[in-house]
């Protein structure tokens, strides 16, 4: 057995969960806040609600909004003068995985200088960062409490993943009443990625006791609720058994790290603005079909996960109905079968392929990869 | 739903984990590091171990050892001179419960000042800590990752119960490797404490999702694997799941509390110097079967994560068997059956029973209990 690690954050979970953001703040020490978002949640109206909770406690406090879907290097410049500027001590990041994210490499630049792509990879992050509260909006990336930050780097046009023990906040706010503004697409979208994070690290070479419970409630809670909460905005029963599955896959992903999926789907999208949790969507059945030689025991338990009855059932017909089980599950929410569907092309297969290889999260992959076998599943989901 | 609220250290689990020390304390900024220990623990080698991993890191350190099992505040308040006499930055305690909840009122006393009993009861402690490293050598008491200390008033003859998020370690390290050195009694003793963490912790009212699923694994593996690691000292796979076992039901009580049997045991174990695991072993089938009414269904899954084949069964039924496993699992392993074979006498119930109810763990027992309740069940474990 080798040595595990498991970090999280403090987490305050539940409806009405965000009006404690102010004594969060408090409790860190932060006079001064720099409160990190994007426009679609400022127009939903989080971000007026987070500066009413502010004003009530006494912070200071600046917005820094202008961080668009899968942020880039230069939007982080930005905010890390405006912390500066304005002389903040604190990051309050509200909104989904791409607010979060920037939040959190704002916070890198902050304390420990230079360009973002010096921290990428993983454990580059050298001195402490300023407290951080994350405020999580979308039931999908587990930023809020994941030791990762996904940032596009403009020139090379990828996304680089960022991966420090120091990247996990110090307080992780879920109020799953924030959830009912998404629109049925953003819920769908995120919501496989949630599926992903739990698939991906429940199969990991990192994967722990730890996380393995974490993973499976969250398979378990995503088969039930995705459906309905794509369904309807307001069903809360639904909104909340989303908002936990973020959140334990969150837990789980963050500490058994990830796998060919996600390494896959931040070359993709590093060059095609899409939802992360589609492109996700997209690769997984694929990356599942790939990996289920690697634990096949794992993917029959993935398949019981999901609701499917394996007994009578081989291993690898037990697989194959988890992997039908996420292509059906895409089909109902309305998440398009191929790449092309949302503008790949041939042509930049193999530059894609090498940026893939060369991801963090492609580590803990179970099954070895090379560069003939990305290329051969990108022509697959094509 | 309520606002639930998650905290846990950085935890490092594995074996050989404990060389890792001398890096989290550094990591934690420590420079003159109090070893807070127990004879046993420094006679079983661990103390001089921990000695040799601070000298390689450069730490200056000081040993304090005069920790009793159920530690009292007399020993706290030396612990404290001797953090304060040695200049020291930061708190390493190694060994059991005993030692960790010493060492974390010795934190407490440092930087708050007055006396523990200022502390007893929920969150009364105002200042930050100092940086606490805890190493788990039982697998048990669950304190390296709790936000618990319970010490013994010297005066009022009772064990108080401290919890306070503050308490929550910086870093919890479990080597699996130094459960090696426990005598079988201890062992069981030990072992019956994380059983009675997994089931009070999720029949408790402040249980979620995110304690459920560690206190359902530790039930599982507690049920498993305690009576090999009793069996032998060498057992690695049994030490490595005990070890797991205590961590996951110490992260689910830490958030979700405990219930009665704790209370109950808290009382008795403040009048007789017991081991701790032992009166909670003796009480837990007691409260089990007065706790059945509030939640059938969690009794019932309880039965089953045992190995219980529950079908066909009604859920009392159900109930009873997990209560049989829990007294055919203490007589296996050599645990008394009833309070009187270790010294108590009836005379004292009364007083006991006032002590038990005002115990911070009965706020989130299940059922409601009242002082002719809780001397009925002590009469009957009498």
């Amino acid at each position: 057995m080798h040595i595990n690690k498991f970090v999280t954050p403090e987490i305050i979970f539940g409806k009405n969960a965000i009006k404690q953001t102010g004594d969060a703040c408090l409790r860190l020490g932060a006079r001064n806040v720099l409160i990190v978002s994007d426009r679609g949640v400022a127009n939903a109206g989080w971000l007026e609600r987070i500066i009413d909770i502010c004003q009530d406690s006494c912070l200071k406090f600046a917005a820094f909004i202008d961080v668009s879907a899968n942020p880039k290097d230069v939007e982080v410049v930005n905010g890390c003068r405006a912390f500066i500027d304005n002389e903040c001590d604190a990051i309050i990041g509200i909104g989904g995985g791409s607010a979060l994210d920037a939040a959190k490499a704002i916070a890198i630049l902050v304390t420990n200088g230079g360009k973002i792509s010096d921290y990428e990879g993983v454990d580059r992050i050298e001195k402490p960062l300023p407290p951080m509260i994350m405020i999580m909006t979308t039931a999908g990336s587990g930023s809020e409490v994941s030791q990762f930050s996904i940032i596009v780097d403009s020139n090379r046009k990828k996304k680089m993943t960022i991966i420090s023990k120091t990247l996990v906040p110090d307080i992780a706010i879920i109020d799953p009443y924030t959830l009912v503004t998404k629109s049925s697409a953003l819920t769908a979208a995120t919501g496989m990625d949630v599926l992903t994070h739990a698939i991906e690290s429940y199969v990991s070479i990192a994967a722990t006791p730890l996380t393995d419970v974490q993973a499976k409630n969250a398979l378990s809670l995503v088969s039930t609720y995705l459906r309905p909460s794509v369904a309807s905005k307001t069903n809360e029963e639904a909104k909340e058994a989303m908002a936990m599955a973020s959140l334990q896959a969150g837990l789980a992903f963050s500490n058994a790290i990830l796998g060919a999926a996600h390494a896959i789907s931040h070359a993709v999208g590093g060059r095609f603005p899409l939802p992360h949790g589609e492109i996700n969507a997209i690769l997984l059945p694929y990356v599942m079909d790939f990996n289920f030689i690697s634990a096949p025991k794992r993917f029959t338990e993935i398949a019981e996960l999901m609701g499917v009855d394996t007994r009578g059932m081989t291993q690898r017909e037990a697989g194959n109905a988890a992997i039908n089980f996420v292509k059906e599950l895409s089909i109902d929410i309305g998440i398009p079968k191929q790449l092309k569907e949302v503008g790949m092309t041939e042509e930049i297969i193999d530059s894609l392929s090498q940026t893939a290889l060369e991801d963090a999260c492609m580590i803990t992959n179970p099954r070895d990869m090379d560069l003939e076998q990305v290329k051969n599943l990108l022509k697959k989901v094509l």
